[in-house]
């Protein structure tokens, strides 16, 4: 709670001025927000702009939202512990940045050969995922929700053009989490490194190869000036969700209107953050291939397999990990993912397909 | 407003009260909303009564949703008009069931080889759809926001097997608006017919075939007892949403943090129910196929080929509409749907493609 605003208002008093402004005669709280993005990144870090802006609007400021940009407060991978250790309230970030934690959170944001962004929202909300996520994050102290999703993401910028698998051996490529274990079994040499700094290694040649986002971040970030051969789709980030973790015991202690607010706001922000990127990342990749003279190459078929053989050593592991969290976890994405990609390749794909080839309007 | 409660509490006065309960303070506002659904009708109806709810918890009851199910106060079409008379605050429907209004109202549901649900909100919000409905409703004193999708529907059920477009001369099909005029292009008898007559007419001859929405939906209405050939995916129905329509004047009359809370929460709804249809939908189509003995089949070719070619003149007569709403509508849906289809077919297909044929975890 803002305790100035409270003993501010506290001290007018009189049924009038309380009924005239019911927000501030409660006492507004102020919550602080961290977040693991730079300040405007497309699509995820306007994304916790407008959640912040959002759910201060439909509190009508008695839960103001302020948000702090990756650095502002804390740097960007200790967002989550900021949130642990009380000096922020929330944060807006990924959960896979937390898997050394456990890692059960890899799922929550997304898999090698995982879920799309329809079939992320089907697991979470009418699967089960919520629950277990909660029961992962309850350790901490913490819960979260989902608050975007990129959609499929891109597979890369590469110096030189891909032929084969061979082509990929010794490559030194920049790839993180469990999409660089996938490229490592593969054969590839697999650094992270942080966006400010991808430039620079590909310009120098200390890479040879990076990927980050998709188009729409990726413009932004200049990657076309020193790679052409822009690879896609990626088959390690297939629609990767952000989240908004919340201190359990600070959220619980909201009154109910509240907490219903910042669910709300984080679910619309979801679909919100989803339609911006798709709308834009086409606008993006227009740009890059008309302005740019980007070249866009799918990768060839034998790297999607060796990826997929890779993906499923990966996912075998998870499963049967001796950490019960993460094996829950596995086994529960797992089998939502086994249905939901019967309604995927039963219904969406053979629309798609029949619309790609007879619809030509 | 509720008189009544805010004269019950005006009657309290002083400052404790009304800071202990500013919600009741202020005078409660009761908004009925009519729905086109029956009551608890699978997604969308549940949909609907969460989404009352939703308002009613996140506004801490100051705006409280009375729900009313088709036909608890006015015959489901005319639940818009119950709007713009007044005898409701608001509808949850779908815009196409007022075409007779304006044809661009198609548009803001879903047409014959349009957009998926995803591509759907990208247009919504962040390609100048939402605009363009403003405007059209605007007309008749009220405006919407997306409160819901079905995502890609099932074609329908057949009591013979359809092997060619030749075999469809003459059936006689129930299938409502634009999705009608596409097969009465190719041969069909269409008849509309609500949705509790459909059993009765099929199971008498009356019907040889009908769509619904799809699984979820349909095996409530126990189809499967009286056609066992599913078609799917429908080309006429690929991601068809619903709305929240509200009365404009009654709505620019709330406080900011009202409009807030019903814009958030009915997109907060919009992804919920997408995600509810992706989760159920294939549970209820395994229960179809394994329980009930139900045979899931694609269209032929020809037939996806021939709807193709019938919805690109009907799109096309409506992009050259006279009337200019109309007009105006059909260019911005095809032109976001051409850039849109870049990132669906680059990007999500081949992801999809991939993952259908390399991973079999």
């Amino acid at each position: 709670m803002d305790r100035r605003s409270f003993i501010r208002t506290a001290g007018i008093g009189g049924a009038a001025a309380a009924l005239a402004t019911p927000a501030i005669s409660q006492g507004n709280t102020t919550w602080r927000m961290v977040t693991t993005w730079p300040k405007n990144f497309p699509g995820l870090g306007v994304g916790a702009q407008r959640l912040a802006d959002r759910i201060t609007a439909a509190s009508g400021g008695r839960l103001t939202v302020q948000l702090y940009s990756a650095g502002e407060m804390v740097p960007p991978l200790q967002s989550l512990d900021a949130v642990i250790d009380g000096s922020a309230e929330m944060c807006h970030s990924a959960a896979y940045y937390w898997q050394n934690k456990s890692p059960a959170l890899n799922f929550f944001t997304g898999v090698p050969y995982g879920m799309t962004a329809q079939e992320y929202g089907a697991w979470i909300r009418f699967m089960g995922g919520q629950e277990i996520w909660d029961e992962v994050y309850d350790q901490f102290g913490v819960q979260a929700f989902p608050s975007g999703n990129t959609g499929t993401q891109a597979g890369g910028w590469f110096r030189n053009e891909i032929n084969s698998l061979e082509d990929l051996k010794g490559l030194r490529f920049r790839t993180p989490g469990l999409g660089g274990r996938v490229w490592e079994k593969m054969g590839v040499t697999v650094t992270n490194m942080a966006a400010g700094e991808i430039f620079q290694a590909l310009q120098s040649g200390t890479l040879d190869a990076a990927e980050f986002v998709g188009p729409y971040n990726d413009l932004a970030l200049g990657f076309y000036q020193v790679a052409k051969n822009y690879y896609m789709p990626s088959f390690n980030e297939p629609g990767l969700a952000t989240e908004c973790v919340v201190s359990k015991e600070k959220f619980q202690a909201l009154p109910e209107d509240l907490q219903a607010i910042v669910r709300d706001c984080c679910q619309a922000e979801y679909d919100n953050v989803s339609a911006d990127m798709y709308a834009n990342d086409p606008r993006a990749l227009k740009t890059l291939v008309d302005d740019h003279g980007v070249i866009v190459r799918p990768f060839p078929d034998d790297v999607y397999e060796a990826g997929a053989k890779a993906a499923t050593e990966i996912m075998t592991e998870l499963r049967d990990s001796s950490d019960a969290m993460t094996k829950k976890t596995a086994e529960s994405f797992l089998t939502a993912l086994a249905l939901l990609r019967t309604r995927t390749e039963g219904t969406e794909m053979p629309y798609l397909a029949a619309r790609e080839k007879f619809y030509k309007i």
